[in-house]
């Protein structure tokens, strides 16, 4: 066997413990008796360490070195392993270790403190997380060749740093004080159809959701639909487990988030199957992954043709008047507000921009964490214009930070507009596509997706991904005219 | 750290492992969608020669060299860890491939042949798994210093034999012969009561279920109760994962099936905490176990006291005239057929009893593969008056040897002797039983089971717990004595 093919052998490996993991992370989400934490919590530390430990082996490095050079996907395979492997051996044993305690420690302390509106009780906690972080950042960018935030960024998505994120994001903010006070007076002057009032039977909603996924071209011979507290996409390539919430007062909230899951699931079923188990047959990293559940859930689901479908299904399916108008006025409608997750579109670029600035400064420590909420409140004041009640509504909402996850935030909005960069270029491929939305037909959407990002595995990057198939890398410009035409238009 | 301390380090890590690969077994059966088999049997072919690879390293060799002498459940601990290494040891790699490929080769013909009741088809491949077992059986005899059929019957069991087994068979066909005609006379001359017609509503069969799993105290903290195709008992410990299947035309058989896995998953949900992830903190064995289960669905559950209780739940769940004694017409009824595991536990033993003589006779060659049916059919015929019709109906029913599964029959007809000799001693300790059944709380039972049985664990094998709870090893004699008072009195 050559070297690289017993990386190859070495990987796979590793991919299969992965996909272990992320079956035991969708059972313990989605399944799981609270009785099966602690025990949990065990199987998956003992996972995580021997795939860390088989990432760091002598062995891998040895083989490294051995290995000739390759060409096409296998040469960035190739590359892709090592800067695994560089990145494994690059930190200290003890300090991942105190890593781990530490964000293990501020997330418990966080919970209580979140639900107690008190910064103070968390401070201390969340000053040694970002200690740790700053110093395993420092190690991993001099080891990669990166800033140190530079270096956390690329642990989520490859192919696009801080420096052009935020000459974009910078752009965003001026757009969005420009837009933002006419889309609110354009809404306020609109009359409004509202949905009826519930109850939305539960059973009803996972049918309808179930339906709209297979529509939407996800193959339930290879994926699951559950519940979960907080819905997300789990599981391996050939076997995806999405998970949702049901209200019944409100029927809308489950089925986007059903349709934005289903947007991951695709293209994870997508991606090259030659390349499974190798590191560049996965998925191209976070801000890629975000832009595929947008394209479905705000690209295409929330257009015109689409909510035409959807309302005469929805009608039909809950014997309700439910109108497009009335779901517009449910799904297409922009408000300042504090919390990041229930956000419009176009507002929601102003709560990513706002942590990316902030982590950016803990982390080099031009922001003491001491003087955080100060510093959140008078941010978002300064980008949306209002202040935050309490910390619960401001800076202690999000768990990132509090278990260690610095550098992820910027995925969320570079996935909206690399979204709304995707559907112009797929507009231009297919000039039928509304047509086919108004059936509720995605595959021409999907169908394009697949060739163009995810059958690409990760043998590109993010801007790389978004050239190939739109002729440019990330262009704000897209998202705007989205932003646009939907809400000025 | 001490040589001992490392090992229980090791082997806590390698339970771990055991603890994912059960896990993903339990998703396989209960939700894996069909599109995910293939992956899922690599996630379980890594975890499991992970597992092999830790048992055979060489460090677990030295530090058992290297353990002093250990007292108490230390010492069983660390005799049970030395077993599994040499078991894990004395087998040559490619044997143990050779072993597994040909049982996936042989499995997958026999599903069709089964269908088509064709056993020439399987011949061949069923031939090679018996002489890949033999070839592992003598080498692990000679490590362990047994017979070739007792190395692996002790796969599945410890402390109990061939030889015993054998003789406590021998004497129960003599008392089938006695029993049967007689039992068979006296249900002839009975008046039967039917149970209504049903259906009888999944979902209402299902909370029953839970209901009574939870008064036999399963804990659903750390359980879950789902439905497969073949109902079982998985998981771990603080996770029990059980399953049953509905069918709206027969509430008995979920609910006896329920009851059956609840004992199973009692067992595991009360060994020994403080020897979690430890050989010696496991369960003692198939037999054991299955012996947990028994005492729960036929000797609590088909009491005379539990009964009427059951009967008065479910005729006001199913709104139906459930009585007592149409219960123990559907429940308590003896039948020469030809299927064992729709076998009443009076017949079931011959069954069993069959498969014994005939593994033996196949492992030592002293029956060759060709000529199995025929000898199967003399066999039924010879215990219990009757030919099965056609393979399908004879020796083609079971999986278990056609995947490699030899020396586990014993176990079943071990476990329900077993369960009638542990009834008779929990009656003498506890007089008010009956009184308790009758009101369908198996408390008390299960109390004294956890005591005596359950959180033993592993610090004795099958005899030398039966020894401790009741008195004696295993005596036939309760078994006999609960059949003729149930059957005959």
């Amino acid at each position: 066997m050559s070297a690289y093919e017993a990386l190859k052998s070495s990987f796979h490996r590793i991919a299969c413990l992965d996909e272990a993991s992320a079956m035991l992370g969708w059972d313990a989400a989605a399944m799981m008796p609270d009785g099966g934490a602690a025990a949990r919590g065990e199987q998956l530390a003992v996972l995580a360490g021997l795939r860390h430990e088989f990432l760091c082996a002598p062995e891998i490095g040895d083989k490294l070195a051995e290995a000739g050079e390759q060409s096409g996907w296998d040469k960035q395979n190739l590359a892709l392993m090592r800067e695994a492997h560089v990145r494994a051996i690059a930190l200290p044993r003890e300090l991942v270790e105190a890593q781990v305690r530490a964000g293990q420690v501020c997330e418990t302390i966080w919970r209580s403190a979140r639900k107690a509106g008190d910064f103070s009780a968390v401070r201390e906690a969340l000053a040694e997380v970002v200690r740790l972080t700053r110093e395993g950042a420092v190690i991993l960018g001099e080891a990669l060749g990166m800033t140190p935030y530079d270096a956390l960024m690329s642990q989520y998505q490859r192919g696009i740093g801080a420096a052009q994120a935020g000459a974009i994001f910078a752009r965003y903010e001026a757009f969005l004080w420009e837009v933002l006070p006419r889309a609110e007076e354009l809404q306020a002057r609109q009359t409004h159809e509202a949905l009826p009032a519930g109850p939305y039977p539960e059973a009803v909603q996972a049918v309808l959701a179930r339906r709209l996924a297979e529509a939407a071209g996800l193959n339930f011979n290879a994926a699951r639909l559950d519940i979960s507290a907080h819905p997300f996409c789990g599981g391996t390539p050939s076997d995806i487990r999405i998970t949702t919430r049901y209200d019944e007062g409100d029927f809308a909230a489950a089925l986007m988030g059903v349709l934005h899951e289903t947007g991951h699931a695709l293209y994870e079923q997508n991606l090259p199957a030659a390349w499974a188990r190798q590191p560049v047959g996965a998925a191209a990293g976070m801000a890629v992954h975000e832009s595929q559940s947008l394209i479905v859930e705000m690209q295409a689901v929330r257009s015109d043709a689409y909510l035409s479908y959807l309302a005469s299904l929805a009608a039909e399916a809950f014997g309700k008047a439910i109108t497009p108008a009335g779901l517009k006025h449910r799904l297409r409608r922009v408000e300042r507000s504090f919390i990041r997750v229930e956000a419009d579109e176009m507002t929601y670029p102003a709560h990513v921009l706002l942590r990316f600035r902030l982590e950016q400064a803990l982390l080099s420590d031009d922001l003491a964490v001491k003087d955080l909420p100060g510093a959140w409140n008078e941010g978002f004041k300064a980008l949306l214009g209002i202040v935050p009640p309490d910390d619960a509504q401001g800076c202690l909402q999000d768990i990132h930070w509090f278990d260690g996850a610095i550098g992820y935030f910027p995925s969320y909005t570079l996935g909206a507009m690399a979204a709304a960069q995707l559907m112009a270029a797929a507009r231009k491929a297919l000039p039928d596509l509304d047509e086919a939305l108004a059936r509720g037909n995605l595959s021409p959407l999907t169908g394009w997706l697949a060739a163009h990002v995810h059958g690409r595995g990760s043998s590109a990057g993010f801007n790389d991904i978004l050239l190939a198939a739109t002729g440019e890398g990330l262009n704000p410009a897209y998202f705007e005219a989205h932003l646009t035409s939907r809400y000025l238009g």
